[in-house]
């Protein structure tokens, strides 16, 4: 596949997962708007089948929309390492692109927000409880759970031709949104379940410098670098997991 | 497949959609009911699978139980536009007869409800904050994704032998089902996502002229372009972005 | 297939329906539970996926566990009427025994309830604004809509050959239990969708014949051939709009 | 499949099980958590979800990830018994990992807890009231219900070639998925729905021996046999009914 098309397909399928992924936080956090307070299961459903949208469009490369993923299936040896850069741009251009999408859906009620200050948690993940090491031990742990079951699963394989991720299989996409549904309901409690840098960082780019909110906060980049460096950890873990057992078995 | 065949398709899986949909808003909203104030996820769910069930019997005719589909799927070139106006005609007379039977089976917690003027929004979408051009961006942006996500996912496309939606499938009529779920929980805040010119329009009909609820409060007709205009531009662009990356790739 | 073998799997298949659709309402219901006032969405949830169990237990017999579906495809041409009777036998006595399981399950929690004389909706179904006609007009609705699903969607009969209902399509299972979430998220409110007679019937009589329940109320006999003559009325209509549209296309 | 095989499949299954599972709980549990006070349907789509993503990974070896499984299907001559000890240390080993990486990916919230001795509900469960029949009788229930589903329905033996479990097919997982969250729904009220002894010891032993959390409490080792003993029962006599229901028709 020609390094365009990998990265139009990205693009779309990242700013698929964007828009609707944090558009369920918009919609929970912001007043006058329907799902105000929907609650962390409203907010992980939204997340779980953002991945099932993005990612069912974004079939024909394979629909890494994250580069954790695109890491560990390149160390796992499924995807070409020169393959690798076209898939960072197209996932990071459709992060910043599906964040810009959200605010225009949601732009009369950040308008109306009274703590628009408070508007960065609907772009980009936080600590509960701030501390270097354990929130990247948190991510890394989530992250590792995602790519292993890519790389080790036969749902996510189900097309069998040699893509790594889930070719034409309905059922692949269906099965990565359940794995984040329940990364979220499980892991995602003490930073929120960035697992995926694009994710993280090309909302708050976004926010930091697209996002015409009157008054909005600082974009905490002493913190932004956790969900970048503990996905791509968790990515590269699973795949040298995922060829000790191939190697094993 | 003969214009009879399509309207009368159109018509049961309309109407499908249109009586459990409006239901699950009617079982939210109503009290004396067993799902009184059930929430937002509970309303997501009952829409979502509400297009699950009708998608899944109008098969048929490529289940497209609304215009903004139909339009999207003739400008990009998968439906006839002669066939056009027999599915208009179908998802009319379909939503219309959906929400007559939704007040058929609610009958006795309408004549109960204390705020008999304040039941349009059990038929028919409102903006939490009223904005012309907003609102039709919030429109737009929701049946973009729907439409886009048709035309370009191989699970919407999975029967693979040239119907444009869902053939045989049986997961592409989950599949839509997810994403109707997530534009809900995502995009739904602002509008109610109507993402359906005839989910809203054809339950406001019939709220208007045919359904005996007693002072029964106006159909705000004034609102009652945008969810018609706002779906019907959101795929058409969408089908422009197909034709676009279908030549590019 | 003989007489004795769709008794035996439709005990099978009732009863694991039963057991676990009483027993969301009995967590629900019941204090000293993990799911004390889990919710309408949690119940809904609850029972669809008991029909998932069950269903795909029963797939010898085309899983009907319900005598209005049975009704409908004898009416529709695809069950003979001659295993008609096995069929009621097997969903009757397993819907019984599902009822007495359910019981053995929270034995300690009916014995701690403080309102044993409450305990009737645990198990049958009751209306929240009682009225013959439109009970029966909610429980038609609500069982037609089923029916009809069952014999129009191609993801019910997607097994091919000639069987009615799921076949070994394990779709058919996970759309059926789609759509009974969503009739009873959206048709559940008025009447507690019984939509299937013996399901409301069978622990109706192990209520009132059976369970050891202390100081237990009565059986509301007034009301429980409501739920029979509806559900029964709604799938004979459902045939018959079958056998319309069969005709026409 | 060689003895060591089965043992790294099982335990990276049962890993993923138990971290997922005891980390939803986890989250409904401790403060500072974006899931804290989540709800009864959040904890039972976590776990639900836990069992889709550890099943799908422990394909190769049937994903049995619970010696109750093992044991029916042993009984059932569908798992050679030379292979039970090895399925029986892998889940044993996987449910302890897991437990130890839910710990870590909590720890700061463990610290921040203010009643540490609460947290063994966090990975193993408890009766609501102690009884030592009546909770044998749910334990026996609840897991005859799963055991059952995995011997008798098609959909967890889809793969038709022998392999007793879910095969290659991603609608196995799916399902016995659903099948899980509605035991948890539905008969999880009582006792927490362990269904495994390895989910419920494995926990159990890391809690007690290796979990460096402060202050915290008892391992409750006299009611820890329960969650052991009834769902080896209930596996066991799921079996019979499956040899039973195989002679009969």
């Amino acid at each position: 596949m020609s390094a365009g098309a990998i990265i139009v397909w990205e693009i779309l399928g990242t700013a698929a997962l964007i828009v609707l992924g944090t558009g369920v936080v918009a919609n929970h956090v912001l007043r006058k708007t329907n799902g105000n307070n929907g609650g962390i299961l409203f907010i992980n459903f939204g997340w779980a089948f953002a991945v099932f949208t993005g990612a069912s469009i974004a079939a024909p490369t394979g629909a890494h929309l994250n580069p954790a993923v695109t890491l560990g299936l390149a160390i796992s040896g499924k995807t070409p390492w020169s393959d690798v850069p076209f898939y960072f741009i197209g996932e990071m251009v459709g992060a910043i692109l599906g964040a810009v999408l959200c605010w225009a859906a949601y732009k009369l009620q950040f308008d109306d927000h009274p703590e628009p200050e408070n508007t960065l948690g609907i772009f980009s993940t936080a600590p509960q409880i701030p501390n270097t090491v354990w929130n990247l031990v948190t991510e890394i742990i989530g992250t590792f759970v995602l790519v292993a079951w890519i790389l080790l699963s036969p749902v996510a394989a189900a097309g069998g031709d040699g893509v790594p991720t889930f070719g034409n299989s309905a059922l692949g996409y269906a099965g990565v949104s359940f794995v984040v549904l329940v990364i979220g309901t499980s892991l995602g409690g003490p930073t929120g379940y960035a697992i995926n840098p694009a994710r993280d960082l090309g909302p708050r780019i976004a926010y930091a410098f697209l996002l015409p909110i009157k008054n909005k906060g600082n974009a905490n980049w002493g913190y932004s670098w956790i969900p970048v460096v503990g996905p791509l950890v968790g990515g590269a873990l699973a795949a040298l997991l995922y060829l000790g057992v191939h190697n094993l078995t």
